[in-house]
């Protein structure tokens, strides 16, 4: 008998997503499945690639709907999963790939979002110093946001070995499918093909203080973040690219073995051999993260780059692989890590 | 102990994606890689995506670096694998992603590829008639083409239940992976990227003599095939439109029926639901054909939709499947049917 | 003082082609932008890339707002266009996009529109048989549609020359600026990009009786047509493939004498060198239709291919085309022939 | 009779987008057509969208090929300009598409190219302060690189202002066409379609030596620039993200009339209306430069992205447009400013 877990928002990408991987894993069985507008529809009406669950209908995302089942994935609208989460068992794990509970402060919560904090739970993000202990056995899991998981991952090396100064830029380019399924006519692939586009600019992306949480914890102090997401001509893959000024006398030997020492025993993490850069396609599907990084030495700034596939490692593969640790499953458990490329 | 596998021809797109499928079966362990020009090289500097077997050094391709295992699985340019398989023994499974043992007339071979024949092997498409069984226990199995397979599958139904005239035309776009990893001026993405072109037109595609194989076999005289390839811009998928004028009396029931009867029991092969039809993306990564079938009455016609992975089940999901049924394993062991999509 | 033109629908895809392209015609002076919905609006909000037209406001669409010009445009869902059509003077130049005046069968109109039929106007497609004298002077002018263009243009010499049976098939793939601008979940980006996908299978597309029509009139009997339309991962073009069985004696020379005579003084129907095949890239932007065609002996059909920037040639580009021919312009007058390729 | 113009390099991209410009310019007349290796072969072999010129036949690339003309577009890899020119009649103008004439500094041009340094030539930037002037009647002009034309008119104007602290960051994504027409595995479209990648990243890109030499001599001061190229999926365009720390009490609106002021005359720059992001399909095909800006208060950093066609006001267009002030045409004669899009 496996481990009965439920997906909320079956309809949308993430939900999808996570279905794709929880049908592979070998010890989850796959419980109900709900949706907003969308119940009482069949699965494959909205995700035809699921054909294999299709026949599945979904039904409303309500507590009822959501018990009885040891683990609960939340791939909600930002805002539904507190109120949601208060009522589902405390024993009953729950997985949040939504932004409700990632951020510490409420006061950013608030200038970011509009609407008063829910809380805030362990950071599904196990690479980060001793995060990986702290979601051994927790029953609340807040997932990291997409472009917070890769920049995090890219730059927090950088700051455990004080290496750089607390001032980082980040430039990232995002397939469309983190905007999601509900059509918008600047998502119209007659729009994006072709095309690269900038958004949110100018520090007022809703991922930007989650960034900055993460990097100003390894630091032991405030990090300053300027962060630009672009939408870039894919389904799926985020590129992100980040810089900060690099301390005096650190070199790139200092930088190379801060990022060895840092990634070499991570399952996920690959620090890609010198001379090699990351490609989103060689992640597709996977929950892997590929980083790799250079120092400028006439600019003065260490460039570390990372590529994720934004709806794996990003979302649904980040959500199990902290499920597994939250359930005491070997980590790597139902994920895979090469990307269907090319 | 595991199933030890070879795989010659590893440093290209069929290679690479024989080791991604390899790398996730639970039945295989990953032996000897081989290369041509290729050989010497660390896999990750030529396929950066299976970072996990990255320190892999490929071998030359010869008999003696591919003998010592169970299983061999060939993805060499036409014309190599013949005399290569002669040196491999018997009781060696031997499965070629080449065309040389594919079609069983020296004659359309020797038209379509000017050398002389080397034979035939038995032709693994479990889904036809009768040849599910004919690949258990093979030694030898000659895995289809791209285009073949998703063609044939779209149309033998048709063909069993007698519904069709023996005259039939497809149309085909394909991902541009299915031209390979050696670099030509009109596959750069510049060329491709925002473009579809046609190529190979007239009849003169080496895939057109199969078709024609496959489908004379099911309905048991000649069947006159016009085939069109086109590139389409994106890496991977296989649409192919495949059209024949239906017999006098045939209507949609009939046709509905006879595919639904044909691909009840079939684990790859997915008949959509009335009002579906094919998206390429939906097989991404996964072994899955999916079909769908109408018929146009004032045309007379009937008119099947077939989509593929070109790499998947178009050659090496195809591949491990065929091995799965010659090595007595469960035929979907290994094999995904979800894709990644979006 | 040029030539005064209103755009009716000048917030979508044709009705901004049509701006783009009139911007650049010496002789025209837009005059009136109308939309629906998005009357009111600044023009560079719903197309930012007319930004030297940018601060035009769109009115309503209206007999009253489109009064006084010398030329009307109509880019409107079809359906519209009547109405409006009876209200605008008989003197002015009317060009509907749309369909509504496009075919001569009242039966067929209801069949695949099911509303009345609002009557035939003259075919703007200069290139067919005697059609551009019939264009010269006109008042009203359909435009044909996207899939016909370039079908017709594909195949009728065959039919002119009688080398073909009335026995057509097409398979065509679009860009998904076809489909409008109206967002609809399976036309987001993170859907079409990397897919291609059927639809409209089976006879049901309404461009079927269109090209049914144009090839019956140059065959002079009937002609049946299979029409099979596909979507494209890419914004704009249309790759037809086109086959019809070849009559006994029908050689390769013989074809291609009669497209290259067909096509001699033709300024934007191109029959490309023998070898070379159309790629939609190569029209981007431009005015032109690629063709080439082959005869596949073994099969016994003639195989001919067309590619057209369906926002030109298949929309905006033909539609000042025929104004143009109406107007006793120059007929290449503000059109271009080079695509914006790679 | 018209303005006769040679283009040297005639095969390769930058080489046939000034064919497709010049074919539609009024006052030029098309002379030689030179190519290397290419030379002897028909243009249409070579530039099939460039079909209305398709018979003209490729000449060597000689200083007697070239001779004879009023204007000499070089569109040549780099280190060959140099010996080139020199052997072209001094009141000849010459344009260089290469970068061998751009940079000031000698040990610049050896650091990053390894060769010694032919010179400096006026650099066809009109939209520099005072640039315009000097090219008014200049008979020797080096085109600005596509990358450092971008990053350069997203910036200029912060410093111009006196804006800025002079250490920017500068992360750019560019089309595939880029990277030339020469066939390498990497720029396949396989692996292009669908992944985002990075290249030449820790100040390594030729490019970035030529954004410090304009942003310092606006600044009046050295200027620090940390360049980060990445690869998108498509064709063309670049999206440039831009950024520096604001010099203390430098809001929002003295950022926006910087701006506004810089840009209010210029034909070929659009400041896109605030809330307006820009992107590049929006400048396909046409010499338009869009640009925005925004000031992260937190960060406290000014933000400004700016799209073009790499190939267009990256290249052939500036060459075009700094050749009609060289020739005392209208600035904007045969460029234009509306992009194909979608």
């Amino acid at each position: 008998m496996g481990i009965k877990a439920a997906v909320a928002g079956a309809s949308g990408y993430a939900g999808g997503e996570l279905l794709r991987i929880l049908a592979g894993h070998p010890e989850f069985e796959i419980g109900a499945l709900t949706a907003g507008s969308n119940a009482g529809a069949r699965l494959d009406s909205l995700q035809p690639h699921l054909w294999p669950l299709g026949e599945r209908v979904l039904a409303e995302t309500t507590p009822q709907t959501l018990a009885g089942h040891d683990v609960v994935f939340l791939a909600l609208p930002h805002g539904q999963s507190g109120p949601l989460a208060e009522q589902l068992g405390e024993d009953v794990l729950v997985i949040d790939c939504g932004a409700d509970f990632r951020l510490q402060s409420a006061a950013d919560w608030e200038h970011f979002y509009g609407t008063p904090h829910a809380g805030t739970w362990p950071y599904g993000l196990p690479e980060l110093p001793g995060q990986r202990e702290r979601l051994r056995g927790a029953r609340r899991i807040a997932v990291p946001g997409c472009y917070p998981t890769v920049s995090t991952l890219a730059l927090w090396p950088a700051f455990a070995a004080d290496l750089v100064e607390p001032d980082v830029v980040v430039v990232a380019a995002s397939g469309t499918s983190g905007a999601g399924k509900s059509p918008k006519p600047h998502l119209l692939g007659s729009e994006v093909m072709g095309s690269m586009s900038a958004y949110g600019v100018g520090g007022v992306h809703r991922h930007t203080p989650e960034i900055v949480q993460n990097l100003s914890a390894v630091a032991g102090r405030p990090v300053t973040v300027s962060f630009t997401p672009t939408l870039a001509p894919m389904s799926r893959g985020i590129l992100a690219t980040c810089t900060a000024k690099v301390k005096p006398g650190v070199d790139a030997g200092a930088v190379r073995r801060a990022y060895a020492d840092a990634y070499a025993d991570e399952p996920f993490v690959r620090l890609l051999p010198e001379g090699q850069w990351p490609a989103t396609a060689m992640t597709l599907g996977a929950n892997t993260a590929l980083i790799q990084v250079a120092v400028d030495e006439r600019a003065g700034r260490l460039v570390a780059v990372g590529a994720i596939d934004n709806l794996v490692k990003g979302t649904a593969g980040g959500a199990v692989q902290s499920a597994n640790l939250a359930l005491g499953l070997p980590e790597q458990l139902g994920l895979t890590t090469i990307g269907v490329s090319p």
